[in-house]
């Protein structure tokens, strides 16, 4: 059985002058810095549109198997070395999926609460080392045990590396650990601060040349229709001038009838071995509300703020609009 | 709720040999000019798959909402920044539509009726200055108000301008006014000879220092299933060499039965400022006819015939085959 | 009507190192040659997942019409000088197809029974001169009539040439044969040896400045489940250093219950005039087994080798995963 649904949304963003995510061809709006011949809007509409699908089916003796995803990314889900969208096969033994999944890490702790209608830069997206990549980099393999509030997870990227999470939930609370491990020469990305509204590259990865890992941990806690959830985690990286990153957020969402609020607080701190280059301190804030008018439909706002040693500037985004869902 | 269907056509078409919509990579055809290691065909397979999707929704308190497009532009819908396809919402207050649609301008004139199978060059089509664009323009986004067969349309393109128009329908008749206009330092495309078969490019086109607009209008009538059309617009470029852009033109559309017959005519004259550049004038005719074969299946055949004083010859291309509604 | 399903695959695949088929852009595999920064995995997992449509209709006289593909391909279904996935009608006349179909030729030739998950370098595919190309080379258009079990089919494409086929088919046996002919001046693909595993390409790839041609034959015979075929073909290149190229194999194919197991052999020759110049013998072998659990989901394993004079090594692939067909 195949049933297609999807979600998007339209509506307005605002954004301080600059900031790449307004970046346009629209000659007409102002040049960044003037007469450098890059254009940039302080406003802009944003817009999405997905296609799902989502497939299910059951074997002779009870296994059950399936995929889905979205109809743009089949493109990459071809041939032998495809991994976009995922497929799974699920049984007594636990649940093995394939494809553009979250690994065995981020399977467990999972992002803090987001904002907005299209995101705002995704800040309350933690980080984790390991993911499917581009081709031929492969799809990620993830096998899922639960038992009983319980959840065993363990990912795998071809030649990358693993990772391992571990959590337990109730209706309460929930908390949860995981590790990754990359392997040595693996290519990182540490931290892309391109979404920061730089206009050059500052982006910070790596190849670790001696492997790099992360312990990270999340816990929550539920009481009123409120969600209260803290994540830490800190990043090796061996062989290279960076000596450890550590993250931390902590975030809120609350739900009062059809209408709900969230809010996060995040930071990254990047520390290098050599003497003499500073830390680099990364913060972001984010403030969200939705009403849903039911059906699908729902009216959507935000507004998010982030800074980093490394850019020039703090970036504000908001932006507002309705998101459907079918 | 979502709709699957689509169309299509297979069949094939003639052309002028050095036609580029003739260009082909089988170094088994025609060089032109000889030696020149560009390939061309005097005739060629048309074909053309769509399959696309509709849904549609409704909020509790009645607001309808919904989503429409082609699967192969779901790539280019992604993203805070996505413009492909699109999304609407409706009530009392109108409708309010975002994505790739036509302006507040082409809703209220459209475009001349066509022919052939496969648009042969779609010189019917009239031209607007305003239009959703590749990633990173964005989508545009248009209000409409409908009353008792009169519609108001207003459209909005991130910086690049606005456009409004202004339509009266009755069974008989039909009415359209629209103004567009393009902000300065917008790069608008007035004309955009390659489709008339030049094998150099012979585009005109202008970043407007100060601005660009068009008032354009558009009548029908409609009697004995014979519907005529006229078009007249006026593009105005300032701060530039040209000076004006005037198009013009007329169709019919009529239905016998199962059979059907379309014809137009067209002119754009362009009319440049500096002393001795003498105007481009560009004409084209198309003539068409369809038969309905009943359940989504009809023959289609049309033969369109363009020249310009930029393109070194006049062109004549023809098709014909079997279309497909699904 | 519209019908969506699609198949897919996950497992994993062993290859020798220095495969490109087991390139990767992961940093932490070895290097082949050491030092050379080309990436290559011993291992890989692989993954395919496919979506596709159906579309049928009937005219009021009792054509039938309709269209099917994949919506990975839709991108390249669209324009007049579209070619991907395909368009057909059927009526007493026999049935017009047109799109990336198979010529006349291999329409009634076919392929070797495959073998794996992946189908580990398609080495079982025979080799045919004519196909839909990438645009603007465009769809192949094909014409097939059949009438008790005789089965005629003629291929043509654009400038390239034609192909046309005939066969015939019962219960317990099938044979057929079928005649290329590729235009003067027209770019064939002899035979790609990229998929055998070099680093470099040593595809063999003539321009035929008087055209190019191919005879090639097929039988099966099917008794207690097994179904055995074997092909010859030989293809003329005139006017290059290639003087023929011969291709022939064997397949088995046999299924016992919910068990099934493939196996062939193909070899390939290619002579070439100039003297000095060796013939290149390419020979390839395959092995597959599946088991079928019901509901659209198997288990898959299999294993091919290949070697080439033109070839530094001999190339050994294997896979083994889960398929699912729904």
């Amino acid at each position: 059985e195949v049933v297609i649904g999807g979600d998007g949304y339209m509506g307005v963003a605002y954004g301080d002058n600059g900031n790449p995510i307004f970046a346009t061809t629209d000659t007409s709006a102002d040049q960044v810095p003037a007469g450098s011949g890059n254009n940039f809007s302080n406003y802009s509409f944003v817009y999405d549109l997905d296609v799902d699908f989502k497939v299910s089916g059951t074997s002779d003796s009870g296994l059950t198997f399936g995929a889905s995803g979205d109809f743009d990314d089949l493109g990459a889900s071809q041939g032998a070395r495809g991994w976009d969208n995922s497929i799974f096969i699920s049984g007594d033994f636990g649940t093995l999926t394939m494809g553009d999944i979250d690994g065995g890490a981020e399977n467990v702790i999972g992002d803090l609460a987001g904002v907005g209608l299209s995101g705002l830069g995704d800040f309350n997206e933690n980080l984790f080392l390991l993911g499917a990549g581009a081709q031929p980099a492969g799809p990620v393999a993830r096998y899922d045990y639960a038992i009983s509030g319980l959840t065993l997870s363990l990912g795998l990227s071809d030649d990358a590396g693993y990772n391992i999470g571990a959590g337990y939930a109730t209706d309460l609370f929930s908390v949860g650990a995981a590790y990754e491990a990359v392997a040595d020469g693996a290519t990182i990305t540490i931290f892309d601060i391109d979404a920061l509204g730089s206009t050059g590259s500052t982006a910070i990865t790596a190849t670790a040349p001696d492997g790099a890992s992360q312990v990270i941990g999340a816990a929550s806690v539920t009481f009123a229709n409120v969600t209260l959830k803290g994540i830490y985690g800190r990043i090796d990286v061996d062989g290279t001038n960076i000596d450890t990153v550590d993250q931390y957020g902590v975030s809120a969402a609350a739900a009062f009838g059809a209408a709900s609020v969230s809010a996060y607080y995040r930071a990254i701190t990047t520390d290098f071995k050599t003497a003499g280059t500073p830390d680099n301190d990364f913060e972001a804030y984010g403030l969200g509300v939705a009403y849903d008018l039911g059906g699908g439909l729902a009216l959507e706002a935000g507004v998010a703020q982030a800074d980093s040693d490394l850019a020039a500037d703090a970036l504000t985004v908001a932006d507002f609009g309705v998101s459907i869902d079918f």
